[in-house]
């Protein structure tokens, strides 16, 4: 199993905008094989600052992940609503 | 609930230090009062970037648990083993 902790930092005045787009991108990613969980989180002092944690049973399933249709097409608008975008991904160690 | 994500870049020749440290601080951090899951994991690119990814019942079981005595006793001792640290707490939005 991989987790990815992925880190948006949103434009403020763009967050509506980022919340509409990636509804759909949440709801479409869930379906995807492989995606064993894919929850938005929003730092509790900077309400701009959101993070994806998701669990993906293999890289390979993340790498067609990266390729899917709804995250093509949505990345690009997504990029328009946010300043930075920080992608980690772990193993379960401990 | 509240999630963690408390990213560690540690010293190189000090990361066996670390883990045996650590394994001790998971141990007793598991057993507090309001600790759902508390994970430690490895990047799949950076050996030496570690990230506990915690879930706890409240804020104040967090602030319990900066309080333990097994992690105040610890974390001293696991800062000379890191070379920086990163605290961030979430709550799920979607």
């Amino acid at each position: 199993m991989i987790v990815v902790v992925a880190t948006n930092y949103l434009i403020e005045e763009k967050k509506h905008e980022y919340m509409v787009l990636v509804k759909k991108l949440v709801e479409e990613t869930r379906k995807e094989k492989g995606c064993i969980s894919y929850v938005l989180h929003e730092d509790i002092n900077d309400p701009n600052k959101l993070a994806f944690i998701e669990k993906w049973e293999t890289k390979e399933d993340i790498d067609a992940h990266f390729k899917a249709p709804h995250f093509v097409e949505l990345t690009p608008k997504l990029n328009e609503c946010r300043t930075d975008r920080e992608v980690n991904l772990y193993k379960e160690i401990l």
